[in-house]
């Protein structure tokens, strides 16, 4: 009777899967077991087993191969480090709340005090990392060692002059979000950022092609608008200044003065829209698309190429490990690893497999039976591990262990029966679907706030319904995510619902009921999972997530940078007034220069730069709309930094993000299943083990809920990490020379530079 | 001495290409002659003259193959006939001018005359389609007749309830466009809608989840800031209605109320920001790129199957050809295509196409120099006609011919030296520049305007230079796209500029102004052919221009639609006045309802649907940014017309636009050119002619001058319509056993349904 779920999370634990720590099973992580752990049992296995994991992460650093740096090695792979340094680069980033300009103004001194234990921290790091690869591999990269120094120079001289009552600025802010790129682990991000810089030079002719027709374009507004004496809603000359005219048409790709920068042209002439409308056309739609287009076409070309020198890579690195462990046995000699080692091998890597999953791989892999395999077999280890395999023993419901007679009594079975019905889901779906009406209507209604009890008794109902007819365990299963989704939303619900009516005598807390409703209202969310088309677009959400994932760094890196030098250039331009300030100058925020401005009209106050959260929510609403107020309350020339940020974010980020969704939803929705199952999938199907393709969001409650009264189930699907999806992206496209080149004897000192250097 | 240029322009002069034709090479188009034309000397070449030339221009019309049929077939497809019927469908489109609400008031006579004519030739047009194919095809796609009959309905409708005083609508008005989709020609726009019609279900799926989504979110919305008695910038209570906040949170989507909507929850609190950086990363973002990815998906999907079943008809067409001119010769008396009879189909199919040309294709054809054709070869002739060939034969310069010693003298020689350098380029690229720095400066200045003159001169130097140093007519030969631009640019600028001066003692036109300084600016884009990468984008830009007009096409009837729409719900509601005016009205547009709102306070007060030419500017601007101040003006239902434009035309429309330039694209610029080039094209190449790929802007100003010294030159290129950039597309993905289908007799019958129904 066990539940066994073997997840990929467990990633990050293998730092120390050493052959002692396996004996040990009961591994405690403090640091000096660990130490223990990292003393070589057999050299060549620890060598074998760090080559096979690196293969399996995809990690590609060219570490040193002395038994002391591959322990020191298993130690900088170790997730306490990790971890660690991530906390590092975190705290060195929030430190933006605390400084000048302050959220939580903290004095300098303790924020000083803080980045220079951060900068410390990264000092070690990067000392342990030179321990582990050669000194010549590690002086190629300095970019770590320069924004350190330059960190601590820019520290010193902020903190000498301020000391001494000097104006500065503290810079090298700037720099710190370039940690969370140049980090080991930011592995996705450092390709990301390359597949940008492959791009640049593309994108760069469309844009001055794009620049050149802008600039074409405002000289003829120049000419035809500007000597007719037009004026704009606010009444100031309209299109008298080239650089005026340029920018208000840069904007106007934007799409933010859409109708406005038109309209007095529009009121003078109705043939004036003519200019508008071939600009529209020209600019707004083909060179905007054509900018999605060469983005997507270079994403794509070159990601396909980083994916195959990753193959590559993890060929190449299973073959080291295969000339490690191999001996001459096959027919002619050939080498072969044998099953004992193999064995041993996978039990260093995944110290927690257990027997029933060690012996499908290899099954997998030899499936002829010989005992031993080759290595065109052995290699396929690293993709193997990569696969999500969950087993799964049914066992007897507590209740039939306790009561058999009243489990197995015809009520409780039709019981069961019923709650296994799709009519079942289909009512609760129409119960979901009426609570929605009650949470629209007014809660202050008694009705409403009586039946809100009615509904969670029935939710609660279902919950237990379903644990009586399935196996608790099984039930709470961690891929059963909506189950857990469920429980976690009804049973706090309840909570906050009891706690809320407890204290409503004393006095209503907004908070409470806040949180209180936005629990009703996720619950509304399971109704997708009841229909089949929605949850494959959902599916397909969840795939691409863990890259919309490294998207969100991406965009944090820049949004930083820019949020950094905005603070700078625009602090304090812009006052926010809380609502019921009676200050005079809250009309024009605070700023007489924003007198009569639209900016300052639309009571657009709090949209400044005066905090790095304000500066992060004001660069949102520049990606959505770039509108810039900003540029009246400093010089003209501002208007440079927010046509930058619309070149960095909405044209070149933004357009690979939407390249991304594109190729990953092509991928998932157009290709056969058949095409991606891949040769491991395909031979897992042909040992005719009752398997079944295991969907992130289960396949349908019901159905999933009764095999699991089966016997072994065994659910599996492809890696679902970035680098699993990337490679399946361009699974067809990828050459099979690629799969033999590691052959070659010159390839041995393969240093794989590509994924190191940004 | 000659230059033939055989365009693919040529393709509507083909209807009557027969051999009595051929013979009397004079063909005046009158109607006479050509039914005369139309008399069949050899029925057997007839209709397989009918087959190849159906089969070059994709033409899918299952004709009776009866001679008389036949001969009603090719005057069906004349190109005088084709003309009309677009001539009736553009005047019949432009009555929406003069109907009320008109641009130009006429009376209900003459518009409704007018329509009866246009209708009525229609009518005519169907019969005599009716005549060509048989009657049971004929009965099976009504649309055209439901069309025609439903507007002579309504019109007799609209007189009676006018004459009688009662209200009435011209609800047929909105049936209109669609004749542009029905008719014959209209092959591109079906396509277009079909594949719009394919991709509906899966994009309707990924509406509804958004849609679920925009409601999950407005509920919580409601629950987070309806009882919080927020405000909005105008007074009116914040996220109090349901359904007013769908309908913001939908313009959201749209970016439209970008800060706006989230300003009142912003000043409340900060951490209310946090649902709209969700809202705006889930449905802003990832749901439009879902939009898109998905239309890209199913458009490449289905256009492929498209352009399969496209290549399919064409070879069956070819095959038919082919069976009514065979004779056993081959080995093995298999069928052969004898060269007489190919050249005589050839003269019949292209009665211009002079004999080297025609030598040349035969010789790609039967490259073993047997006298005769298999099945294979001959079934190529349709590709083989569709490129465009353009055999230009080198002569002597004019002024060689009279004055052979001055133009050989080493001045003479020289200049012409000079000419053909790269640096003269560069030199006026100078110019150029220098010129743009002027147009900049006040014209007024007399510096300036005179400055003016000297560059007028600069250009007309370098235009007779250029005729010095190229044979006048190579120079203007119709591929030669730059110099005819240059030329008339100059020449107009040189005719408007002495035109202006002669009159500015008189008086200033501002009109002839006007079109001096465009013609001024319209120089500078010639640097763009300068540089070679922007000359790459550029023709990427050209090869996809047939292709946006489809989507200009597809446009206009979408929007005609809906300003039909719109008109009979907004006209008249909201008025404009010229700024000159001093009715009170004015400064809320004539309508009370608008006192006080954005709309009116920003003057947009011309966007109206006052008639049918603000209506277009009015949805223009709705599509770049959705704004709705209408919704004040009429019942709040009307967002419903907002909400269903923005569907139709940015959800579906753009997307599937982006997706083709995008499509485009990747073709274009990504796939290597030995991969496009058809086998074609290899074998002329084979041939080892003096062949150059011809781009449609000259490759480079200088070496193609210089190579039009040579002797004889052929340049050609890949087809440039729709239906040729599409086979390219695909041309990969088609398998080779579409060219072997037609071969099964079962075919026979293949009356390709799926091209003449929408």
């Amino acid at each position: 009777m066990h539940i066994l779920v073997l997840f990929f999370q467990r990633v990050l634990s293998d730092g120390c899967s050493l052959k002692s720590c396996y004996r040990n099973k009961n591994i405690q992580n403090s640091f000096d077991k660990l130490i223990r752990c990292a003393t070589p049992f057999n050299s060549k296995f620890d060598l074998a087993t760090v080559y096979v994991s690196d293969a399996q992460y995809n990690r590609n650093i060219f570490f040193d191969t002395s038994p002391q740096a591959v322990r020191l090695y298993l130690l900088y792979n170790h997730w306490f480090m990790q971890t660690l340094v991530y906390a590092f680069i975190i705290v060195n980033l929030a430190l933006a709340l605390f400084e000048d300009p302050a959220v939580v103004p903290l004095p300098i001194w303790a924020t000083s005090t803080i980045e220079i234990i951060c900068l410390s921290a990264f000092s070690v790091r990067m000392v342990h990392y030179a321990k582990v690869i050669p000194k010549d591999k590690f002086w190629k990269d300095p970019k770590n060692i320069c924004i350190i120094v330059l960190s601590f120079i820019d520290l010193t001289i902020y903190g000498a002059l301020k000391s001494t009552g000097y104006f500065a600025i503290r810079w090298s802010r700037v720099l710190r979000p370039l940690l969370l790129v140049n980090v080991t682990e930011g592995r996705q991000l450092r390709r990301a950022f390359r597949s940008i810089r492959n791009a640049l030079p593309q994108i760069s002719y469309v844009f001055l092609l794009f620049m050149f027709s802008v600039l074409v374009f405002s000289l003829v507004a120049l000419k035809l608008f500007g000597k007719r004496g037009l004026l704009t809603i606010d009444g100031s000359p309209y299109f008298t200044d080239y650089l005026d005219i340029v920018f208000d048409l840069y904007v106007l790709v934007t799409t933010a003065n859409s109708p406005d920068v038109m309209m007095p042209a529009y009121n003078y002439s109705v043939f004036f829209t003519i200019f508008f409308i071939l600009y529209i056309i020209i600019n707004t739609y083909t060179f905007m698309s054509f900018f999605l287009a060469v983005v997507y076409s270079n994403y794509k070309k070159h990601l396909k190429e980083e994916v195959r020198q990753l193959v590559k890579a993890r060929r190449f690195k299973m073959c080291r490990a295969f000339s490690l462990l191999h001996e001459a046995r096959g027919e002619g000699g050939e080498p072969v690893v044998t099953q004992t080692k193999w064995n041993h091998l996978v039990k260093l890597v995944k110290p927690n497999i257990n027997i029933a999953h060690r012996e499908l791989l290899w099954s997998v892999l030899d499936d002829q039976n010989k005992g031993h395999i080759g290595k065109f077999a052995f290699v396929q280890l690293a993709d193997l591990l990569s696969i999500q395999v969950i087993t799964v023993k049914s066992q007897p419901h507590p209740i039939q262990i306790c009561f058999p007679s009243m489990y197995n009594s015809p009520v409780s079975r039709f019981i069961r029966y019923v709650v296994h019905q799709r009519m079942f889901v289909y009512v609760y779906d129409l119960i979901i679907l009426v609570n929605a009406v009650f949470i629209g209507l007014d809660e202050e209604n008694p009705v409403v706030s009586n039946a809100e009890w009615g509904f969670l008794a029935l939710y609660m109902l279902e919950i237990i319904l379903k644990l009586y007819a399935t196996e608790p365990r099984a039930f709470f299963a961690r891929h059963h995510f909506w189950n857990w989704f469920d429980t976690i939303i009804i049973v706090s619900a309840l909570f906050g619902t009891i706690i809320n009516s407890a204290l409503k005598h004393c006095y209503t807390s907004r908070q409470i009921l806040d949180i209180i409703f936005i629990l009703r209202v996720l619950r509304l969310i399971r109704l997708v999972d009841s229909i089949k088309r929605f949850r494959a677009i959902i599916n397909i959400l969840i795939k691409i997530g863990p890259t919309i994932l490294t998207f969100g760094q991406l965009i944090v890196v820049v949004y930083y940078i820019f949020a950094m030098v905005g603070m700078e250039l625009f602090k304090g331009k812009v006052q926010f007034f809380e609502p019921n300030s009676t200050s005079p100058d809250q009309e024009y925020c605070g700023n007489p220069l924003l007198k009569g401005t639209t900016f300052a009209k639309l009571n657009y106050c709090k949209n400044n730069f005066n905090n790095v959260v304000s500066s992060f929510i004001v660069l949102l609403e520049l990606t959505v709309v770039n509108q810039c107020g900003f540029t009246a309350v400093t010089h003209i020339s501002a208007r440079i930094f927010f046509v930058l940020f619309h070149i960095v974010v909405v044209i070149i980020i933004i357009n690979i993000f939407v390249a991304f969704i594109l190729e990953a939803f092509l991928v998932e929705y157009t290709i056969d299943k058949s095409d991606l199952q891949t040769s491991l999938e395909k031979k897992i199907e042909e040992l005719e083990l009752n398997v079944q393709q295991y969907v992130p969001f289960k396949p349908n409650r019901i159905e999933l809920n009764r095999s699991i009264e089966g016997l072994l189930l065994l659910y599996f699907s492809g890696s679902r990490t970035v680098d699993g999806l990337l490679q399946r992206m361009f699974e067809t496209d990828i050459r099979p020379e690629d799969f033999v080149e590691e052959e070659e004897p010159e390839n041995i000192n393969f240093s794989n530079p590509v994924f190191d250097s940004v």
